[in-house]
């Protein structure tokens, strides 16, 4: 680590103070920052000599007391740090966190009020918050508004989804600002669990692209007790703005003070790749909190879950009996439904089938007392999260597992009825434990219990925070889905593993990811941490799984391998039915062997919505493995091998789509070969349309 | 018990049935149930043969279907019944459930839809409730209105509270019909945490007096999974209809089928002490849940609360650092503010006080982080439940109580933060029980979070039958301040002592209790059960407690005494300061003597709003107390002894207004004497203005 250096200026009792300014580590990036005739902050951000971010406002509304105008700078500290911190997880053994801190507090008089702007300049971009120090006129803030802009000098293309109090299970649009408004208008409302926000409104994590070729990808980091941030968006005016999402009151937040808010942050280069390395998120959050930390280990899944997605034969439920009350019917006098596959026996044959294929984990979705009633009705109780259906039998299952060396994964979807989970959690998690569970995939499908809140709204964002922290208690790692997106907490809270939060690929069960989709989502929602996008679908025909279905799921089955390493996640799980897998047995030896741990990782070529080519080191061997993705087009991958270390061999098994492939006709059509490398090859891999290619590096020099 | 007999009749294939009709057991009371022309279930109630309720409409409103009208009656059910019951504590050994019971089964079509009435009458009134049963078209009801009717035949007088969805702590008006909405225009808002309903609402527990001298207690029973029920009247029709508070969607509950209402309760008599002691509303609740009731104790006790309540000077929080945040500021490191009375050397010269005097336990407030705040600013996160200040030493305080046989008493105060309550729960009782309390006075003082809620939604109805099940598996006492009134829901869970939910003894303290209120609250809010009124109040000159305050509490010492009669409840306080019991030690004598459970109740005199006399045996002797209490007027109580068994002599200690006692000016001016009296005697006790007499009987056979 270097040296940490630290500088103060502070104001002389001038009228007015200078503007302040500072440049990244390597001076690519510039930020200045002043305060405005009306005293209200503005900032700007330029890229080697062009305006990334053109003359901005800054500032909080709060009920009680403003801080958005009548501000003057009153002094400014400056710092450089240069450290390096280990993840427990993730794509890099090692982060560095490089950047030059400017701090500029700001004074109000009338009453007297204190705010501090706090900017960290790296070299991959900006981050930058506000700190409401301790103060005699306002401790507490009632927030009402965020007036954080990002102004835009032109009309640069948006790669965005529509902004949403509540999903951001969207597809991504690629849009200029000039017709955003047309492609939002088509948009609203399609979700059935979504209250789109009124307005011109998007959501991050999105991405922008200059004419000029400078990629900003824009988002937050650390999003604690204060709501997710949307985007009103001026088009004309090529801006944006933070929208919070209002509780019932119409207040954002409430806010203690001292207080910081999250980090309002943009990843800027102009080269696509940098934009997927970045750790600019990850460095923005506090180090990790859990003291012990051996007991989370990154893992791979199975699941019974995807033979009822796909069917709409096979239920959740254990009855068809509607009428069932969970916690009140004796579930053990129904008869079961016959197509319920969260059973004792169904449950034993994936236990088999990873422990036969060294998968870590088996997930299990429809245990539990609740789902014959799903999200319906709203009611105040829904899910039991300690009562297991009559088939499920919960401690011969844990004995079965534990003696296959299998983790079990408990499934609590809460039907978006947070208050209902807060209520049991505690129970929950000791029932857990008690039962040899240590992870467990969380749900909040639609519409949030309180119904004073929402997804994105600061009540869920405290509540999400609080089951993580009470399952580090536990020591429990957490997949969460539909929860608020994330803003790089992983890294405070390592038993996070993944979460959805974003449109994942059980779209593809309904044939509506296109090939492009997981091309543009390492770019957005990746920012904020790993995705549980459950890849490994190896069956893309939609009438496999459901006679009444047409269509295809809109990838290859090579390509399906390939996103093991473009959508990186500690808890990866290979979606598809064990049957399918059998199927392919060649072809699932890559999902066997891939890891989902990385001491490094190199993006050797990438482009928002068309295609990404990463290679990634296993943490614990010396295995390289890479994977390379197209959208809609066939593809000439060039996978520059130079990152290998000079004078070594590797063995390249390579799983390629076949010369016909085609996502749309002929997806499985793969093959698999070998070839002997070094740093000087190059391989130049074809990529059928919808497709991808996935490779394991064994040193061979011995 | 007598045995139970049935009878059943069903409707035999004609257009209409004939109406249903059933008396009580005596006679006395005569319901008839009938539909109407638009298919509407209609029901009137007589009394001696003279109108309590006439035709008055019952139904359902729900957002799928209506439960209103349409219907034709299929059927009727009779049964008699004649039980008893024993409850863990009360103001009787044993309770008789005696009644005929009518369950009136309707059916609609188009599309079908059943309901069943069910009514049972008793000797001293009606409960009705309304059954929706397993259907077809109605899996699920989300209950928009309920609109049962009570309709009355003439300008009634009321003894009534305004309808409010978040406080029912206010004084009673006296009012007829006529005049309810002039006194409610009045009365509007006057409360800080209030949300009046709009309209002219009154709330229940209420009382109507008709100019035949017919008084009618109405109110609910065995409020469970529903909204607590508010009144819209129609002043001028002389009728009053359900009104539930609904939630942020305008859903009064979620309710699914098969489901039961809370009781409607109508206690009828022309006699006003049947009213006092009528069992009708425990009656009406489910027998009691708890398998083993032994930890259940009543109790008496002193607390660390009135010194901060009356003074205004002395604070429940540690410090004056407003900025201190709960959980997160290190309090050790801050200085005390030197007036926070829960400190261990305080709390431990209440423990000698509780221990020297036979004071079961002490109650202690402020002893926990948040206080700061108190409810300001709406917080998501405000108390923490398991974190002690530091001048608060949990275990020390915990050996030095045990070693004196005192039990300390937790305070929960939630800020009605019941979502984050609900948060800390399992956590709160699990520190509880590691440091000794078996008993939690819980509080919801402010608007309640969820922000979607009120406190007499079904969302914190359900809350609160939540925290007393945990509680119970915790096997802990609960005394709920600024919870859904009570329903008699004590006898289901017996571990609920008592309740606030009304204006208690704490509003004395800024002299506002005219010694009215107390000679109507047992024929209202008393009726759901016990309250924690908080009586004992020695010291009545506000200025004793606040140099800037004048004036004086609404009664006299020898009041206080007799409270404990009237009010009775099995966790009873003993609201004033040592220093004030210290100097009056005889008085306080009766105090340490009076029991909290009893074995028989007789109420012998009582008209609301104006006097109650009653005596009680004692549960675990052969001990009688008496309480007699009377308004502003001066009165002389005649207290008839034939209750007494014949030939026995008892020793009467007489605690009584001195002659020229008043509440306004002279009320600690009391005498005790002694009397030999037995089962012809008929003591004539001078009640002064504001005051009453207090009287144990002992037996002096040998």
């Amino acid at each position: 680590m270097r040296p940490i250096t630290f500088s103060s200026l502070f104001a002389a009792a001038t009228l007015s103070m200078a503007a302040a300014s500072i440049n990244s580590p390597s001076g690519n990036l510039t930020l200045d920052v002043d305060v405005n005739a009306a005293g209200t902050p503005v900032y700007s951000l330029a890229y080697k000599g062009k305006p990334v971010v053109t003359e901005s406002a800054l500032g909080l509304e709060g009920k009680e007391v403003s801080f958005a105008s009548g501000f003057a700078l009153t002094g400014t500290d400056t710092a450089t740090v240069d450290r390096s911190w280990q993840p427990v997880w993730g794509e890099y053994a090692t982060v560095r966190d490089h950047f030059r801190e400017l701090a500029v507090h700001l004074h109000a008089s009338d009453p007297d009020r204190y705010l501090t702007l706090r900017f960290r300049v790296f070299d991959d971009g900006l981050g930058f918050r506000y700190e409401m120090p301790m103060q005699d006129n306002a401790n507490y803030v009632t927030l009402m508004k965020e007036n954080t802009q990002f102004r835009f000098d032109a009309d640069h293309t948006l790669f965005c989804i529509p902004g949403d109090y509540d999903t951001d299970e969207f597809l991504f649009s690629e849009v200029r600002f000039s017709g955003l408004e047309d492609v939002l208008a088509k948009r609203r409302g399609r979700h059935s669990e979504s209250q789109a926000a009124e307005g011109t409104v998007i959501q991050t994590p999105m991405l922008l692209k200059t004419d000029d070729g400078i990629y900003i990808s824009l988002h937050e980091a650390a999003l604690v007790g204060y709501p997710a941030m949307l985007l009103d968006v001026d088009c004309p005016a090529h801006t944006m703005s933070a929208h919070l999402a209002p509780d019932r009151l119409g207040v954002s937040a409430y806010l203690q003070l001292p207080v910081n808010t999250p980090w309002r942050t943009l990843i800027v280069s102009d080269d696509a790749r940098d934009i997927l390395a970045s750790q600019l998120v990850l460095n923005l959050n506090e180090p990790c909190k859990i003291e012990d930390t051996s007991w989370i280990k990154p893992m791979k899944f199975v699941g019974v879950w995807w033979e009822m997605f796909t069917g709409h034969v096979k239920t959740w439920a254990y009855s068809d009996h509607y009428r069932a009350k969970p916690g009140v019917t004796d579930y053990s006098a129904l008869p079961s439904n016959g197509r319920h596959p969260a059973n004792t026996a169904n449950v034993m044959k994936y236990i088999d089938f990873a422990s036969k294929h060294g998968i870590d984990g088996v997930l299990v979705e429809g245990w539990n007392e609740g789902w014959e009633d799903w999200c319906s009705y709203r009611k105040n109780r829904q899910f039991l999260f300690d009562k297991a259906y009559p088939d499920f039998d919960v401690d011969s299952l844990r004995r079965y597992a534990e003696a296959r060396g299998v983790q079990l994964i408990m499934h609590h979807e809460t039907a978006a009825n947070a208050a209902d989970y807060e209520r049991q959690l505690d129970r929950a998690f000791s029932f857990m434990k008690q039962n040899g569970y240590n992870a467990v995939k969380t749900g909040y499908v639609g519409a949030i219990i309180p119904r004073s809140e929402h997804h994105t709204s600061q009540w869920m964002v405290d509540h999400v925070k609080h089951v993580i922290e009470r399952a580090a208690d536990y020591q429990i790692m957490v997949d969460s889905h539909e929860a608020p997106r994330p803003t790089g907490l992983c890294r405070t809270y390592p038993n996070w593993l993944a979460q959805e939060s974003a449109r994942g690929g059980e779209y593809e069960a309904m044939g509506t990811n296109p090939p492009s989709h997981t091309c543009i989502l390492p770019f957005t929602r990746l920012k904020g941490g790993p995705m549980d996008y459950t890849p490994g679908l190896f069956e893309t025909r939609l009438s496999y799984y459901n006679e009444g279905k047409t269509g295809q799921a809109g990838t290859t089955l090579a390509r399906q391998l390939a996103l093991y390493l473009t959508m990186p996640s500690p808890m990866q799980m290979a979606c598809d039915l064990p049957e399918n897998y059998e199927r392919f047995p060649d072809a699932f030896k890559f999902i066997e062997d891939v890891p989902v741990d990385w001491s490094d990782s190199r993006y050797l070529e990438a482009e928002p919505n068309h295609y990404i080519t990463v290679a990634r080191q296993d943490k614990h061997s010396n295995d390289w493995y890479i994977g390379a993705i197209t959208d809609d087009n066939a593809r000439e991958a060039v996978i520059d091998l130079s990152f290998l270390p000079k004078g070594r061999k590797y063995e390249a098994t390579i799983y390629e789509d076949a010369k016909n492939a085609h996502w749309k006709n002929n997806p499985q059509a793969y093959n698999i070969r070998t070839a002997m490398v070094d740093s000087r090859s190059k391989l130049r891999q074809r990529l059928a349309p919808g497709g991808g290619s996935a490779i394991r590096l064994t040193p061979k020099d011995n």
